[in-house]
């Protein structure tokens, strides 16, 4: 763990920092899995309850795993392509949201309380939304290496798990933009309903989309470039604070499909960067399970859900501490003087 | 909700006992749809979350939910079919399996104190192992009155939701046999390794099954005599505590393939009587994906675990938390004051 806070100054530097990033650690890892196999039942009878053990060793770096502290990150940025009408809701919207969550009132912090993780919501300029991605880029290299700064700020160094999600209206918009620029493929093979596009708004995101895409054909294979020109606030600072919870060793729990394609421009740039990290879910966005494949992902849920805001990354993390507390609390089959073990 | 205990005097009553069966308040239901179409969140996107709570809401007889209390019942047994060596484990884990439920170092007990369920195990003659299902009925009428009653009355009549689970060593082959026998198929599509038998054990388990179904092919039909002949004391210690609850209007969990095996006998019955259940996982064993088609069952998570001990229950009671949380602590959209609503 390090308690000097991790500062990016180029968008260029994402290219080298992988060789010196904090890796699993193998032997913690092997520990964990040892124990496992000593524990008072059949083993990998917990199944992924055991696999979601072992991960949260590697990274943790011990085989006797804590969840003392659970920080929860939720980040909201507006954005400039609902211009072109990919969202039936105005983007006030956002801003009203983000009290609601200061107030308490969403569902993020009934999830956060009920699952144990502190949130903490971090509103990025709303009141001035990013370029509009069909006409040039969302942000600048500066602008982007602002927000990502900030989410890498926002992670406590102190935490044990960093839960990410997001709010902003048109954000599917981007999410499907940025998947589309990383992985290729058919742009309407990326794009959803998001918060209540219909048939109409749907081909209207798909046109956006395709528009962004040619506009910012150049930067084809420059995943953090991409992550500028057609990603937002909300996509760089959960980007940042992915990087930075590596730094400190940190797993991560990313969110539904907004959030992973945000993380998704870290894996463009070096697919090892995404190796602390799991999702929390898989979407009812129909681009989420394509995403997660692209991204050798298993979501930890598969609940049908499509509300952003980390909802399914904390209702993964009851899970974590449930995977937790067999792993540290179940007797051996020694200790239990059960036969067979 | 009733304080009078619920006594089952003869098995054949289960034919005439559901007409009196306490049923799902659609109003409830209904009032618990319109509070979550009315909550801040696009309506449906907290996916199953909102389904979980709308099935509370209509045992619970009220829009307004809670779980103050969570009872997790393991009833445990064992069985005469272990002398056709269908399971490589000696029949006395079963009994310090259930030390070790009572001295809290099994898998159970860290998911019941993660999750926020109070164990009791009841352990059912453990040193009477039932008659072998293969030359005779593991239960007589009388015998199987007994443990249903157990089960039954081991129900808090206010508890808020009841999670089950068992214990047995060679039970997988018993919850095979009543499946077959209640659903019919081919035997070896219900059997799986259970805790551990390989290529030649399974080969015994799908014979000793094939014995039993034919020992008791007259009782074809008979669900209640085919739980006595073929099932076994945990089986119908679960079937009287799932029937309990539901006189109670208590929702309950069900765990996995065994648990649900045992439950099985009583939608033999009459498939009305599982109505108040939910199924907590689907297991590795692969007879459970089967079962819970025949039973129309979804269950809430899908886990690759194989433990038992109503383990998959005690997590999904997590997630049932987590959806009560948001039923009951969001904000409307008319409370945030977000557009749209």
């Amino acid at each position: 763990m390090t308690d000097v806070p991790f500062t990016l100054s180029a968008l260029a530097d994402l290219g080298t920092l992988a060789r010196d990033l904090p890796r699993f650690d193998d032997r913690a890892a092997e520990a964990a899995r040892a124990r496992q196999n000593s524990l008072s039942k059949p083993p990998g009878s917990l199944g992924r309850l055991e696999e979601l053990a072992v991960f949260m060793a590697g990274w943790q770096g011990t085989e006797r795993l804590k969840i003392a502290r659970a920080q929860a990150l939720v980040f909201a940025g507006n954005h400039g392509v609902c211009a072109q009408g990919v969202n039936p809701f105005p983007q006030e919207v956002t801003a009203q949201m983000v009290a609601n969550f200061e107030a308490g009132g969403a569902a993020i912090n009934q999830l956060c309380r009920a699952n144990g993780a502190d949130l903490q919501v971090i509103a990025l300029d709303l009141e001035t939304p990013t370029g509009d991605i069909t006409t040039g880029p969302a942000l600048d290299e500066a602008a982007c290496l602002t927000v990502f700064n900030r989410g890498a700020a926002a992670v406590d160094p102190h935490a044990d798990v960093v839960i990410l999600g997001e709010m902003g209206i048109g954000n599917s918009t981007i999410a499907a933009a940025l998947a589309a620029a990383i992985f290729g493929g058919e742009v309407r093979d990326w794009v959803g309903p998001g918060t209540g596009s219909d048939g109409e708004g749907l081909a209207r995101k798909i046109a956006a989309i395709e528009r962004a895409l040619a506009r910012h054909a150049d930067l084809r294979g420059n995943a953090p470039a991409q992550l500028a020109a057609l990603g937002g606030r909300e996509q760089a600072a959960i980007c940042g604070a992915v990087l930075a919870a590596r730094m400190a060793r940190i797993p991560v729990l990313l969110d539904g499909f907004i959030c992973t394609a945000a993380a998704a421009a870290l894996y463009g740039t070096d697919p090892d960067y995404l190796a602390h990290c799991r999702v929390g879910h898989v979407s009812a966005e129909p681009g989420h399970r394509r995403l997660l494949d692209a991204l050798g992902q298993t979501p930890v849920l598969d609940f049908d859900m499509r509300l952003g805001e980390g909802s399914g990354a904390a209702l993964a993390l009851g899970i974590l501490r449930s995977a937790l507390a067999c792993h540290n609390g179940m007797a051996t089959f020694g200790e239990a003087g059960v036969s067979g073990g």
